[in-house]
């Protein structure tokens, strides 16, 4: 096993500000060379370079995340790494200039079933664009994500389909170890390319199994990265068996680096793993169901397309945390949505990120003031209900 | 005929403060009770109480319209007119607090071939959205632009096709004219709904024929309006046509109204018609050839979709009319064209409204300088390339 802070210095910092007094919750601040990152935070997904919808001013002032998400997989595709490096990176690209994290395309692959044959030496795929085929390697994935050049870049895994067979499980655990060993080797023989640091974080699997997760948490542990991070989780499991797996997890991966787990989830998700000691998130929940008319509110969901809004000459959202969510009606929006208008989707999505990136502010300041554990409590009650 | 100026007091203002040396271009200022419009004037088209991809916000700050216009029969149709009257009207609605013009059905009418019946009373048409079956009439078309509450609304008009034979033209004009006169009764007797007052614009008609449009213009000029509109132009026609029956119909409708070209058109089309003594238009060109990845500069056409942009990184629109023209390049907005994200389409929207605003707002200080028909010219050839 290769281990990372023996060859190479910490770029990355993470200060502890403070734990909650009833759960694992806690308050931190990252530090990159793209600036500051106040946890817990929820990553918007820009899949392509964009998050959809939304323009970048206003991603940056009204919605203010510290970092967003990008996916190597459909970045390699388009506008492929070659645009990218001519480009000078993606953060020039899109003109975004706080921090970035890609993931490695080990997700995209799995959800390309069929279309994907997984071997020792990387990952064989088709391209949902044109139908030509492409290999991942570790080692190739690890050059791409170089180039695109988010600050925080992913390890090559398998993410393993819930449910799982055990058998399949391990294996597929004990190559993705093996795949992050030719990851990290890899990453620490290359150099960042922009003139800023870049880290790499491995990811925990072991699907929904306590021994393979917490031989995985060890491996992982080990390396010694800058930050950890926890996959496999938020792909059809109950909630419960969740909240399970991200608390062995959590007991073993070190207290003092951020913690990372991919692809979750509901504001009720995100807040039941805060308080399990989860420090970073991303899912396109926010912005995938916005544009399906699904509103997340502090109080529960709305379904915009109701025709119950239809006359309903109230505010978008009263708490106002983001422009649209006073400047628009729910029958306006409703209008939008049931005439087509796309405007009607971009109004929902600055409103859902913008609810997302307070709920996980507001979690800070719980964590900071210590009563973290009753407010979760109360807010998890409080939205989980359809207005 | 129902002359108004005999019935009611003239509300909307219009200063004339400018005329061109070289042309019958004016600049001047129409009031009313939303506010001043400078002249001349491109009108945005919100069809369905939207902007097509651009958030009020942007519409106003960026943008910078003094007056947009909305579709009676789209508003009709949806969200219904029962709810635009439950709002308070359109502006409070899509929340817009500047002027708003309201076309009347008319042209749609005319787009609909094939799915409705002119008769003398009005149209029956089948709506695009169920197929269930409407009637427009001039009374229950003013009836609905009273609901709607533009501060400037149209009279019931056919639009005929290019090319129209004699006859039809002929008599399609006469019940026009009819028309005209019931639009002019209903709104007479019908008082303004929301605490603001209205104003009816007629409609000169006659397809391409000279003395046709000298007759409608001759009679649509009797009426004694506080604005009038010319239609039936911009429909296939070459524009050498339509320049010849601007100018007729601009020689006889009053100096001291406005005059409202519809659905007119390219960049170069509006110049030259206010060399000719237009000043209001409106058209779907920039939004709608936006989101087809079409975008008008001062210097000719771009279109963005061509492979020539990809790593072309600078930024969209030296002149940096609209924040987007240097908050983002070429290669990044060809790329999401090819990727198909909606971002794409907003971003050129943007940009092309605020090249049209800025086109306007142009010839303004020009016309105010005198020297409006040197820049005209100059322009003119300029644009007419692509890039």
């Amino acid at each position: 096993m290769f281990i990372f802070a023996d060859i190479e210095g910490l770029f990355m910092k993470f200060d502890l500000k403070g734990k909650d007094q009833g759960s694992k919750a806690r308050a931190g601040v990252i530090t990159t060379d793209h600036g500051t990152i106040e946890t817990p935070i929820f990553m918007p997904v820009g899949t392509v370079a964009s998050v959809k919808g939304v323009h970048q001013r206003e991603l940056k002032e009204d919605i203010n995340p510290d970092i967003i998400l990008g996916n190597t997989y459909h970045l390699y595709l388009r506008p492929k790494t070659e645009i990218l490096e001519k480009a000078g990176g993606l953060h020039k690209f899109m003109n975004w200039d706080r921090n970035i994290l890609t993931d490695s395309g080990g997700f995209q692959v799995y959800s390309l079933s069929g279309r994907r044959k997984i071997k020792e030496e990387g990952v064989k795929f088709k391209s949902h664009i044109d139908g030509s085929y492409h290999v991942f390697t570790p080692e190739n994935v690890m050059d791409i994500q170089r180039t695109i050049g988010a600050d925080i870049i992913m390890a090559f895994d398998e993410c393993t389909p819930y449910p799982c067979d055990y058998r399949y499980a391990k294996s597929s655990m004990h190559r993705t170890h093996r795949w992050l060993d030719r990851c990290v080797s890899r990453f620490n023989n290359t150099p960042s390319k922009y003139g800023y640091e870049q880290t790499l974080f491995p990811i925990v699997q072991g699907s929904t199994y306590k021994d393979l997760r917490l031989q995985s948490a060890e491996y992982i542990a080990n390396v010694g990265a800058e930050g950890n991070a926890i996959g496999g989780l938020s792909v059809g499991e109950p909630a419960e068996e969740m909240y399970e797996m991200t608390d062995i997890v959590c007991s073993v991966l070190p207290e003092d680096k951020p913690r990372y787990l991919m692809g979750v989830g509901t504001p009720i998700n995100i807040l039941e793993n805060i308080a399990l000691g989860v420090d970073m998130f991303d899912c396109v929940m926010p912005t995938r169901n916005a544009r399906n008319g699904m509103l997340f509110t502090a109080h529960g969901t709305i379904n915009i397309k109701n025709k119950k809004w239809e006359d309903d000459f109230s505010p978008i959202d009263e708490m106002g945390i983001t422009f649209v969510d006073t400047y628009y009606t729910k029958a306006y929006l409703r209008h939008l949505f049931a005439a087509n208008e796309y405007l009607g989707k971009q109004i929902a999505t600055i409103h859902n990120l913008g609810f997302y990136l307070w709920l996980v502010r507001e979690a800070r300041k719980h964590i900071l003031a210590g009563d973290f554990y009753e407010w979760k409590n109360k807010m998890v009650k409080q939205m989980d209900k359809r207005l």
